[in-house]
Order: C-alpha cells, then sequence, then structure tokens
C-alpha cells in the first residue's frame, strides 16, 4: 500500500479545518481522534456503507468513546427533513449534548444530511466528514454546504457549517459502484472546464488511470480537485460572487434531477450533462468555440457519463424547474457559462428562449 | 397615541440590527418597508393573530411587493419540524428566491419558527421579527436563537439567527390575555434579577402599571429588557459564557414544559416557577439570603406567575428532563442561580440531591 498522505488546510479563520486525502485512512487511528471533542460520537451512515466500513470505523475509536450510530436508508429520496429527524431521535434517544461528534460515513447524501443535522442540533455541534464516494471527495464533504431536499427542489433546506475535518481514504472507492466513480469525475471535471486548463488537460491524459483507479492519479485529481474548491470557497464562503461558478452545469443538472425524479440519474451524471448543455449555450453566444465544447463532451463521454438531456425533457421542462433555483435573481434564470475553457462567468439569463434553442434545437445531437 | 419611540441597536457587526419600540408601529409603514430587501416578501403568522393584525401589516407594505402568508395553528404542540416544512411549502410553492424577506408577526413560536425557517431557506434569507406578545418582545425576538422542538427536548433543532429589524408595537399588547402579558413578565424579571438590581426594584414599584399596560411603564420595561438581552448577546452570541446566565429559571423551566406536555403550562410560567426554584437552590448552597429568594417570589406572585413545581412532578421528574438539556457538560446538569439578587452565575451540579430536596422537600411550601 503506498501510503501517501496528502494534507490540505481549508483557511476560514476560526471555521478553518484541515483535509486529509491518502490510502487507507480509515484503519489509521490517528486522524479522527484528534478532531472528536468529547466521549461522545454519533456515527451516521446507511445501509449499503454500514455492513462494509462502520465496524472498521468504530475499531479506529478511542477507548472510553461512547459511539452510537444511526443507519439510514440509502439514497438521494432519503434526504429529506423526515430522515433528518431520524438523526435527531439518536441524538436526543441518547442523550448527546452539545460537545457531541458527529462523524458522517457515506457518500453526499449522509454528508449534507450529517452536516445539516450537526449545524441545528442544539444550534450547532462538531462533525467529521468521511466521504465514501468520489463525489463527496471531491465536492460535497468540502465547503461547508448542507441541507436536504425538498419535494419542489432539491437542497432548498440547510446551513453553511464547516466539518471539524474531512478523511479521504481513497481505498474505499474500491466497492463503489463504476456509475458513481463516473459521476464523481464529473465534478473533477468541472474544475478544470472552470478555472484550471492545465487540470483539464491532465484529465485528458489521464481519464483512463483514474476510471483504473491508480492511486497516484486519484490522489492527485482528489487533491487539486479540493484545492480548487477549497481556493473559491475561501474566498467566498457564503456564494455572494465567485463561489457560484462552481455551480456550473448544476443549474441544468438540477432540472434534470428534480423532473427525474431524485436518484434516478445520480448527481454527478446531472452536472455532466448539464456542464455539456452549458457549454452549448457558451458556444451559441459566441463566448466559446465549439472545439472547446467538443472538448469537455469528449472527456466526459470517456468517463462514461451522458453528455445530452433525458429524452423525456424539453425546454419548457427544464425552465420551469430552473425558475426555482437557489441562484436566480428576480425575473431572470442564474447560469455558470463559459467565456473560453478553464473561464467561467456568472450569467442571468433573461431570454428563455436561448435556454429552449439547447434543449430543443436541431443542434441538439449535432458536435 | 403616545407616539414615544425608542431604538436600541443590537451591535453584531455585519449582523448588527435595530430594535424599534414605540405605540402603533404596525400602522407606520416606514419601519417594516426599509427592511424588505426584494419584491418578494412572506409573513408567517398564526390562526389567532391573522384576523387581528396580518390585513394591518398587508396595507403597510409598499406597492409592488407581493406579500403571501403561510397561517400556522396556534401552539406550542406545532413548533416542529412537520409545521416548519409547511412554511417551505408556501416559500417554494410561491417560487420565492434568495432575496425573499420573512416576517415573523405572532409570539414566541412563530417567531422561532420563522427565524429558523429563514435560517434554512436556501441556506439562508433575510426576516423580519413583529412580535406580539411580551414574551417574545422581551425575550424571543431580541439574541437571534431560532429553532423548533423535538418530541424528545425543546429548541433542540435550531440556528443562531439575527434578523433585520425587530418591531416591537406595545399596542398589540391590548389584545394579549392577561395570562400571557404575567408570563411576559416573567422574563422581564429575571433580567432585573440576574443582573440589574435597580430594574428589580424599579419593577416591584411599577408591577401594577405594567398589569394595567400603561405605555410608558411597559416601554420603558421593554426597552430596558431588550437592552439587558442586547447587551448580553453582543458580548457572547453562541452562548460559550456569559449569555447561558440568560437562562436562569429555564432549565427548571423547560423540564416542567416538557414534562407537563408543550402548552401546557406557558413558557414564562414555567420560568417564573424555575426561578423561585433556582433561587431556592441558591439559599440552600448558601448564596443568597432568604429574604432575596422571597423577593422574586413576591414580584412573580404580584405579577399572577407560579411560584412552584407542579404537583404532578417530583425531583426525579426534574432531573430526568434536566439531563438532556442543552447547556449540559457531561455528567453534570448546568444550572443558573444567584450569588445574590443581580449576581446570576453558571453552576454545574453534580449533586442531584441537591436538586431533589429543592422539590421534594418539606421546605419546598415555606417562605
Amino acid at each position: 500500500m503506498n501510503n501517501k498522505l496528502e494534507i490540505l488546510n481549508v483557511d476560514l479563520g476560526d471555521r478553518s479545518y484541515p483535509i486529509y486525502i491518502g490510502e487507507g485512512l480509515l484503519t489509521q487511528p490517528a486522524f479522527v481522534e484528534k478532531h472528536i471533542v468529547s466521549n461522545q460520537v454519533l456515527i451516521v451512515t446507511n445501509e449499503t456503507i454500514a455492513p462494509m466500513y462502520l465496524s472498521q470505523l468504530v475499531d479506529q475509536l478511542p477507548v472510553g468513546v461512547d459511539v452510537r450510530t444511526a443507519i439510514l436508508p440509502d439514497g438521494e429520496r432519503f434526504k429529506t427533513l423526515e430522515y433528518l429527524n431520524k438523526i435527531f431521535d439518536s441524538l436526543l434517544e441518547n442523550r448527546c449534548n452539545r460537545q457531541v461528534t458527529l462523524i458522517a460515513l457515506g457518500g453526499g447524501v449522509i454528508g449534507d444530511m450529517t452536516g445539516f443535522a450537526a449545524a441545528s442540533y442544539q444550534r450547532g455541534v462538531s462533525f467529521i466528514q468521511l466521504p465514501t464516494t468520489l463525489l463527496s471527495q471531491v465536492d460535497s464533504s468540502v465547503g461547508g454546504k448542507t441541507g436536504v431536499n425538498h419535494r419542489l427542489g432539491k437542497n432548498m433546506i440547510g446551513a453553511f457549517y464547516q466539518p471539524k475535518a474531512v478523511l479521504i481514504d481513497t481505498t474505499v472507492l474500491s466497492t463503489l459502484p463504476a456509475k458513481e466513480l463516473s459521476a464523481g469525475l464529473a465534478e473533477v471535471i468541472k474544475y478544470g472546464a472552470i478555472n484550471d486548463v492545465d487540470f483539464f488537460v491532465w484529465l485528458e491524459k489521464n481519464i483512463e488511470y483514474l476510471l483504473a483507479q491508480k492511486a497516484d492519479a486519484l490522489i492527485y485529481a482528489i487533491k487539486r480537485s479540493c484545492e480548487k474548491k477549497a481556493e473559491i470557497v475561501e474566498k467566498d464562503e457564503k456564494e455572494s460572487g465567485i463561489r457560484a461558478t462552481l455551480n456550473f452545469g448544476h443549474t441544468f443538472g438540477h432540472a434534470i434531477e428534480t423532473h427525474m425524479g431524485y436518484g434516478e440519474w445520480l448527481h454527478g451524471e446531472a452536472v455532466a450533462a448539464g456542464m455539456c448543455l452549458a457549454a452549448e449555450l457558451s458556444v451559441q453566444l459566441g463566448w466559446m468555440s465549439s472545439d472547446e465544447a467538443v472538448r469537455i463532451k469528449t472527456l466526459c463521454i470517456k468517463a462514461n457519463l451522458p453528455v445530452k438531456a433525458p429524452e423525456e425533457m424539453d425546454g419548457a421542462d427544464f425552465i420551469k424547474h430552473m425558475k426555482v433555483d437557489k441562484k436566480n435573481t428576480s425575473g431572470s434564470i442564474r447560469l455558470v457559462l463559459l467565456k473560453n475553457l478553464g473561464e467561467a462567468v456568472i450569467y442571468d439569463c433573461i431570454d428563455e428562449s436561448l435556454i429552449k434553442k439547447v434543449i430543443d434545437g436541431k443542434d441538439r445531437d449535432v458536435s
């Protein structure tokens, strides 16, 4: 086993925290131990992850710590206030106080829910992220966005709340379904597309190594993704400006997820298709060459990701869902588009026909 | 009508906000108007308050503002995640975006729920407090504690989240049931007891004027209470230290509310009994003279407030509920006691028999 360890620091003043990236961290007690603040721990995980990694994690916790677990059903459709309340049930049934540490052991759904539970339980307790999917390792575990879905919109209820630490163990990806590895790569590609052409080029060259889970390639890609995200979050924690560029592909993507029903398309799959649609719109506006849009599409295809809107959805469907997106200001639809590869810009779209054209236009299947 | 207007500023850096106190503010558009940030407003109120004040408030809002309302059932038992979700339903059904302003028109339950909805909707939108009970005017509308109850504990789920402004219209107290006016006075008395002997003496002299709702007396008592609270919150927004002294009477009080079922005892009534019990414990520890404890009890009696534990509860009941209180650290029960009238101290009680003695002891009905 390669014991290379990378440590990043997310610098947010008194809310700063480290991200550890390496192989086999889950079986090295030192990392999790130093971020536990009292003798009360609640591990939140799901029915898929629990049989694989829960006992490994419990074994690493210091003697004398009272470890409880809350095991939720697996899936985006359980990312609701109702299931969030099950975490509160566990906390209260186990008489956890304000010194409790929550540990999120799972993917983005578990991380987002655990983070929001930590933000809200007794108005704020500590939590540690232990992301088990590539998507959550490179995206949702960094930056403090937490929350749950509402039947009328994704991630509509939540808080900005930072973890005490993030532990990224690349070894756990070996049990991740290939489809989910690809979904994670969508967010990795996004970082290259929005502000790091060198990384995009690196990805074009190394995508096969990532799909084959070569440790060095994975650690490098995860580190560079987390660095990019941390850099942007440090500048704009509450998303009043530049952080919004991280939503490249997400406005189209959320529309797909909402329309298809949560869980039908993986988040990363919807983001991949969304990036390709946003790139096409950028081309239509004359901001980007169609060659560059093709490079994004090609890289997504190599990563086994969808690059088109679902057949079931037309332009009007997209617009309906996009209008409730959090990022909108009155009357317009906020999109992240590209002015050349590697340069994201925020665009308040007031002309809905532009969006319809990208979805419904004849050029849908071209390029 | 006396048009005296008092303005306090709660100084919390970029989360600072004004508190306006006066008669008839609800019918003066200028105050609410300047704190609305876009043309979307959602007023959250309840079935009792809506018929009395909702149309008055709506009439004051600027032309062109899209005003929606969410009317919840009245009562502490609806202060749950389930009913919180009804606010999110309204927000999403009305396609409210991040620029929406929520207005809480009601007592502490509406204020706490609306504040938590504002904290959580799209990870944070603006809100204004328009408290309609004395209790919420002097306590819950100031300081940014928001949240809902859980079946296993009061206010267990929430956030620290500050309003953009608080508008306190003393005129609305004329429709408040006498029982609720008294409940509000419990918190007013608390401010005197914990750190303002002069104010306590003023209350001893003026309690009848307050009960008779003399405007000058009310405005003075509300202003002084809000000043006290603001002063403490400014020093310790997140309750890591001195803010905890505001919980004088509340640990016993929460135990009463939880045991009796939310809504059976008004919060202020439970706090009044709780203050008398905490004062008795302070006397037992030799920290305060029994004369001073009697003064607290006498003032509460004059304000028509309960001064004893409910007959249904024994010491063990109290301890069971107190053990899940948010303020506890491992193994002890955190209480706020008095070292003399006007000087609150935080006490981590590890000897449960002290608490049992106050509740079960023969001295229960003495003094």
